[in-house]
């Protein structure tokens, strides 16, 4: 009965260059797999301490409020936004794509009024956009910007925004979910206050965590807080018991954490230190290049200006058949590359060099597939 | 350098009789490291389509709306009171011990107004109580209640009290975390209109996903609703065209879901079915006597009346140390049991006999421990 269960159950062996779930190292599904141990055992209490220090690393920071959420990026999305806003406060967000729209309307669950800071899909939020916008709104309690927008490979600068905002007494917040692990990204140095990710992107383990961390600005809004979180399950002034035993009391049992995923993200995170951040994110940058050369050598094209290197959104071009072109990669290469998002769909590619899935052999293999498939 | 990490990375083979999670079985954990697949990949579709079809026969429903939330128990519990509920709403929730409390919080936290029926802990919930809190508080959107308290280990009768809920027009909502594949659950047939449980209690499988289930009158009340659900990530209006493309527009992307956990739940969920529902809930009320029958033979005691199979709550034996106990029985047996929760924290031990955990072996194991620690 066993074998034939068995046999039943096997996933295609895919080579993953879509927008995430990027490709997994072995070594990370073998640790995925070893034995479910209690939430509350001391072992797991250690490994789940050492992943909150490797996540430090990855996150530069020094925070040490800094744990996986038990869900996916978005699950750190509202995260983020459930325990920094309340009904009736002020919020600042950059919309240029997906992912903004989503933290407009996450922030707007949270009862708080949301003045959306535009730019087109592809291009990125200016600096003097986001002083304008403080200028118009001094009460917003926040400025949230995604830094690598999965949706149309635009990477958002950030350096020096932090001046502006907190000179204002607002928190800056960023998403990093397609840039932790992968793009350069430090959070203490500029000035982040809140910031989340996922496990499935640059850190090249399977999606179900939220990477989080918050610094002491932000902790101290949280203190100042009128009202309950809205949500239970991802409210920090408890949540923050579990992970770091801080806030009085010492550690206290929340909800029973995702053990095995746990195990996968802590082999992950010590793949990215071993290869050291530093080197990942030249990587990142080298297989961009590699990968951009040869689409524009085909006469691709870029649609943002300022690129991710870990998601390249391309124009498709003239007379292609956009979802045939994708069903033969994956069926007759393994490939899986992204469909456009929202107003881009039918009009873009995005694909991945995320993590373990940023190597010449991928590049040249999907580069050498597009010649087929396109011809 | 891979062998020195992968060697540093062994977590204990612990034998789980706790509150969960329980054991893991060997096949679940191979399906787990299975290769990560694209969220959108028809084959990983396909595997998530059959989980929610093996979903339906373990929660023993037809309801379309049956699919794992991508977070653990706790998120389920959120998930359900998120969407039932708007502000000024009321609600009837049973408050017998922990679990029961978290949701009066939960539902709170909606901005319902929460009725509580209390029992002692470790005592049931009667179809009275119920009708006579129906009866003082008329707009009731639903009444909520623990079919298996964790905390306590009681076991809360279900048949008959649908009936007198939906008679005043409410829902009945129920908490199965700990019951779900151990013990006799009938949605359909029991009238249950919303239903969530976790993945590490009698399924056997690691923490990290929350099965829930909505029926028509469910989904009638969610359609009617007059404001955005609070949450995003959970908002079953979203999630219901990813999981079952229905609500119109066919299957759309919300979130990316957790690929691996997805997979290690097909294969419990396999195994359950393997068994037999039938087969497998008499499993767990034979290994409940067997442990029972050993303990009091020791002269130790159950604190509740009704006890669940699948958790043994019984007193401490005075003169004996609870910490103490349960550190020798980790170290010298590699066995965990749970401690007391709450009020029962210093007075309870909490023995799990769950899914894979639920064997002779297990069983004659922790009696043969726990004679020697108490000597």
């Amino acid at each position: 009965m066993e074998n034939v269960a068995l046999s039943a159950f096997t996933p295609n062996e895919r080579i993953l260059m879509g927008p995430g779930p990027s490709p997994v190292p072995q070594r990370v599904l073998r640790a995925l797999a070893a034995p479910t141990l209690g939430h509350l055992d001391p072992q797991y209490l250690a490994i789940m301490d050492h992943t909150c220090a490797m996540l430090r690393e990855v996150f530069r920071t020094k925070n040490a409020l800094t744990f996986p959420v038990s869900g996916t990026g978005m699950a750190g999305m509202e995260c983020i936004a459930v325990n920094l806003l309340e009904r009736g406060d002020e919020a600042i967000v950059g919309v240029n794509g997906v992912f903004g729209t989503r933290m407009k309307d996450v922030m707007e669950r949270c009862g708080a009024t949301v003045h959306a800071v535009e730019a087109t899909w592809g291009e990125v939020i200016t600096p003097e956009q986001i002083a304008a916008a403080l200028d118009a709104h001094p009460k917003a309690k926040l400025v949230a910007i995604v830094h690598a927008e999965t949706s149309t490979g635009a990477l958002q600068p950030l350096q020096g925004l932090a001046e502006l905002i907190h000179a204002r007494g607002a928190l800056f917040v960023v998403d990093a979910v397609t840039s932790l692990g992968g793009h350069e990204l430090r959070v203490d140095e500029w000035g982040i206050d809140a910031i989340y990710s996922g496990t499935q992107k640059c850190l090249s383990c399977p999606p179900g965590l939220a990477p989080v961390s918050f610094g002491d600005r932000a902790l101290a809004v949280m203190d100042a807080r009128k009202t309950k979180v809205q949500s239970w399950y991802l409210d920090v002034s408890m949540l923050r018991k579990y992970y770091t035993g801080g806030g009085g009391g010492g550690r206290v049992y929340h909800h029973t954490a995702p053990i095995n995923m746990t195990y996968a993200l802590h082999e992950a995170l010590t793949i990215v230190l071993e290869e050291g951040l530093d080197a990942r994110v030249e990587r990142h940058a080298q297989m961009h290049r590699r990968l951009r050369a040869g689409l524009e050598a085909m006469g691709l094209s870029y649609i943002p200006k300022h690129s991710l290197h870990s998601l390249n959104c391309i124009g498709i071009p003239a007379g292609a058949d956009d979802a045939k072109v994708r069903r033969r990669l994956l069926d007759e290469y393994g490939i899986e590359i992204g469909a456009g998002l929202g107003p881009m769909a039918g009009k873009a590619w995005r694909i991945g060099l995320m993590g373990h899935g940023a190597t010449v052999r991928n590049v040249d293999l999907v580069l050498a597939a597009l010649r087929t498939v396109l011809a």
